[in-house]
């Protein structure tokens, strides 16, 4: 994991210094990741570590090169940060499938306490064992667990390809040589921490407060509803601008941190709803799997709703509805 | 419906005027309410008023007897609420049912908003016009619907059974009686409402403490969970007896009731997971069919686990629980 800056930026250093700092301990972490990444060949935990602090540490850098922007080389920066963006997105999807495939697994288990899910016919149906997966639970979780280890072993695939392509190699080459060196606009970079990188940081944060304020009003009638996730998504990717923002000129940034996991929560289980749905419609499915699956689908749209009064109560000073 | 009484009683007042003056009152209201029944004849809308206030009548006289039940000749008190309670509850069943089918259909159109719902394949399923029901909570309704008519209409039968009869005559002719003269136990009666009345309402108030202390923790891990609804429905049942011994005494019984609202919702949202649940057990039903009476189910244990928190809320000094 890359580690955030904490020490005292001076407010009058160069706002060249301060980036500089970052951005070269952020292409750092990135490569020891990648070298990590490489060692751990058959170790599946070695190797998710390594991948994660690889995403962490890019991501880190294509949203400070787009804060900071007019600090940097811009003609440069841009084209790094594309590249950046779509490795980070290519390494994110096989963790992704992984972790939908545990939450998925996880509400299953938590579901099958309850002796109302169907049983097989005749059976004593209302008094199965807690925790004792019904047969409908079962056969929704098998073919769960059949779609979405598909899915990741695609992704997988996908990013060995990824990895070994030259398109990846240029990449890790610009950060290699980001390390040294970082290209700098010669007049930004000079200015003072307080009259270049706050300003711009404040302008990450300003179109995150406006996303924030644009989000439709958290709807407890409507929990199922997914046509409101899209701007919520939205402020989960402002958010993460803004905290790698504030990290970069050495600020405390737990609360924003503490925010971003409700919104990665969020994220998790619109995405876990909406492959339960897919799944509901494969073909020829038992009526139980089905009756399952859609259990599981409200679940995990009580859950984006949880997470979403999760953000309000940690982001803004008074929460946006009254829980009931 | 039963007006309350909400008239000042004094403290020095003759037990058995104040008690007396109270079930006289529900037994006129009884026997108007049976005369309404009977004159409604083909409107449904009269029929049910008349029948909820029948109901509320003899829920209040027989509650009315078990606190006060030492006030009264005992043995007659005893007879007549055992006869109370049969008929309340007979009468009870086919309201139930009509008020299940109608909330089901209410929240299937609710959450026929999701584009998430089941559509059928090669249809542009994700983007069904809001409002409209697809077709899995289409055919979920219209087999509720069925299930829950037919069962509607044998407790339909069942109300007009008893109401012809003599067992029901026989509590209509006591009711009768009561309306002019309600048999006192004739040392009991002469006491003060304050030495009398008052604690023996203060008995069924502790006894509704007891089961309020001893619920089981609302447990938003696992709304699926119908186990614990019986200790919440004896909740119900004592709130209720503490709210009528209350009415007797002129108090003022919002908070009370207002916490029995919440209880209700409880009940019905139980009732109707229960509902959507059996449906699902239905042989031969479409998986999608199935996938929608899963959402349903699952919504309407989040209904129960609202209702839970609402009446803590009402009723507790401190929520039980920080809802997150």
């Amino acid at each position: 994991m890359a580690q955030p800056n904490h020490d005292p930026i001076t407010a009058t250093a160069d706002a060249g210094d301060v980036l500089g700092a970052y951005l070269r301990a952020q292409a750092t972490a990135f490569l020891r990741g990648l070298r990590l990444h490489e060692e751990s060949g058959a170790d599946a935990a070695e190797g998710n570590d390594a991948a994660r602090s690889l995403r962490g540490a890019a991501r880190r850098i294509s949203g400070s090169l787009a804060t900071f922007r007019v600090v940097t080389e811009s003609s440069w920066a841009d084209g790094l940060r594309t590249e950046l963006v779509w490795l980070s997105s290519t390494l994110a999807d096989e963790h992704a499938y992984a972790a939908r495939l545990t939450r998925l697994m996880d509400a299953l288990h938590r579901l099958s306490g309850s002796p109302e899910l169907p049983a097989p016919r005749g059976s004593a149906g209302s008094a199965g064992a807690a925790g004792a997966l019904t047969v409908g639970s079962a056969r929704a979780g098998a073919l769960l667990e059949r779609q979405l280890t598909l899915a990741r072993t695609r992704a997988h695939s996908a990013t060995l390809q990824a990895l070994g392509s030259s398109r990846f190699h240029a990449v890790a080459d610009a950060v290699a040589v980001l390390a040294s060196e970082v290209p700098l606009d010669s007049v930004a970079a000079r200015g003072r921490v307080t009259d270049v990188l706050v300003p711009l940081a404040t302008v990450a944060e300003t179109r995150l407060s406006a996303a924030v304020s644009a989000l439709p009003p958290v709807d407890a009638a409507h929990p199922y509803n997914a046509d409101h996730d899209g701007p919520w998504h939205e402020v989960r990717r402002l958010l993460r601008v803004h905290r790698y923002a504030r990290e970069a000129l050495g600020e405390d940034v737990s609360r924003p941190a503490a925010a971003g996991e409700a919104l990665d929560r969020h994220r998790d289980a619109a995405e876990a709803a909406t492959a339960s749905a897919a799944a509901a419609r494969t073909p020829r499915i038992a009526p139980a799997t089905a009756y399952a699956l859609g259990v599981l689908h409200a679940d995990q749209r009580h859950e984006v709703e949880a997470a979403r009064l999760d953000f309000h109560h940690i982001w803004l000073p008074e929460p946006a509805v009254t829980p009931r």
